[in-house]
């Protein structure tokens, strides 16, 4: 057997000494427009594959983890698509964990063919035969999941996935002003929607731990924008990684997200996008890849010092 | 402005004198070995595309609408969302309604970037150029959301999507055991979770409403096998597309779906996928598309003489 997702992650984690994750969403307006001279204005998915993996160059030394965004890939149909398996592939050679913001969630039979198309790791068996890349999506080392249907949306992926080392996090408390909606929302019998949706997590992890980190192959996306959130939800669920959206352009600082860590440094990515992407928009002075090389440090360092403060340390 | 997609809805439902939806959910190993044959086992995109659009052939004078599940699609990677796209164009051009069945969710400017990619209909001008068929996916009359980040991932689409005459149909109860987990859970101020839900659809709709049919443009997907649910749901949401997946293989029956539909017949869509694309597995004598075909007319017998029963007519 592979090793457990939740351990992969503790590895990665320790070896770059960071929990921050670079979150691809590439805005083809708001790309340097040098690249669009570069291969015209037909060719998306050459333009959206050359900002992605020229930022990944830049930060893959600094970072565990990336979370393309696969929303801004399907913006430009299949060319797009091309391009997302071109971005998440390159990722891989680098040694990063690809966590695939897939948002994804159906039952039965259509949770499995999710499945088979978005946790395929190249080459792969199935069916008997080698899945070539162009019928997968990814690869990806994790995906997020919706939680709306229940467990019938879950274990689809996870009995496919655990065992190949893969993980999932599941949507549980977002930063966006609505997730009052639903997530907030007062149980009879005590608890919000979201404190529901923590304790099933938890509970369906619980079979699904790393020997050594002790942590589940699912995990949670918890925003950032609500710091006693994360405490809280640490609490319900303490073997369960988080995926922290909402670092930077979206509000959250590292004060904010240090209540998500475990005291071993443990369980918590920090995910930022646009801060990171379009760092050079803010420094004219700076090349595009350098920019978001030197914002990916900048946060590295605010969230180590952050953790130094109460005593955790992401490395050896 | 085009007509809204109540009023579409409408009219499709009429001029068919049908609410039955062919759900799209090939699966490689169900098909007819005669289709692998042809094509030879390595031509994916072609081998969904002809089963797909054999069908569609065979039950589009019956049916207003069609509803392709893009996972078995994405299963196949690249291959299986071209064949995704040929799909969804090949029903559009033989006049049926594309409810994508997406199930997708995601806020502000990720859930703008799905409606771009899913919303648009081709030929489309987006930022000034003409949207090429690859650089969408579907076309798409309506698709299928998650409601779990509440209206931050409802409103992208509608304000995209609602003055093209699309629509969109959330997710409120579904029919798989496990929506029990959170769909089913009590509130503290009276209800469930999916009550909740169903209230807000029925408030995000009051302003998206067609002037014809009085049916808003978001709509809310309800499983077949509560057939008091649908009594209950539609009574919160008078004005309220219902898509009801869960009949036939699943379980749902004619009796059960009536409470669905309004007094004038219009209001519901009910849509089953393997008891019409695999009816011949069961009628070895009948070509497959004529089996579907079969299937499609029985299952509209079954639904007319059930609302007959109460004094309700599909069409004039």
């Amino acid at each position: 057997m592979t090793t457990p997702f939740g351990d992969r992650l503790l590895h990665a984690i320790r070896e770059k000494k960071s929990a921050t994750v670079v979150g691809l969403d590439p805005v083809r307006e708001l790309l340097p427009p040098e690249i669009e001279s570069r291969f015209g204005p037909g060719k998306i998915s050459k333009i959206l594959t050359h900002f992605c993996t020229e930022i990944l160059r830049a930060v893959a030394d600094f970072v565990p983890a990336v979370k393309p965004n696969i929303a801004f890939f399907e913006a430009h149909g299949l060319a797009g698509m091309e391009s997302y398996n071109d971005v998440c592939a390159f990722a891989r050679d680098r040694g990063l964990l690809v966590i695939g913001d897939i948002k994804r969630g159906d039952i039965g039979s259509t949770a499995a063919a999710y499945a088979k198309g978005h946790l395929a790791i190249a080459p792969l068996h199935v069916d008997d035969h080698i899945l070539p890349l162009y019928e997968q999506i990814g690869p990806h080392d994790a995906v997020t999941l919706q939680p709306y249907l229940g467990s019938d949306s879950i274990f689809p992926f996870l009995t496919a996935g655990h065992t190949n080392g893969q993980g999932f996090f599941v949507l549980v408390k977002t930063s966006n002003p609505s997730s009052s909606d639903f997530q907030d929302l007062p149980l009879r019998d005590g608890g919000t929607v979201a404190e529901a949706v923590a304790r099933k997590v938890h509970a369906w992890g619980e079979a699904y731990c790393g020997p050594e980190s002790g942590l589940s192959s699912i995990g949670a996306v918890i925003g950032a924008t609500h710091p006693q959130d994360l405490i809280h939800f640490r609490a319900i669920m303490p073997h369960t990684p988080f995926l922290i959206p909402g670092y930077g352009a979206q509000g959250g600082t590292a004060e904010d997200v240090v209540g998500a860590f475990r005291p071993d440094g443990s369980g918590a990515l920090v995910s930022a996008s646009r801060s990171i992407l379009y760092a050079w928009r803010d420094q004219p002075k700076e090349r595009w890849p350098r920019a978001a090389r030197l914002a990916v440090q900048t946060m590295n360092a605010e969230i180590a010092s952050a953790l130094q403060r109460r005593g955790i340390s992401l490395g050896p």
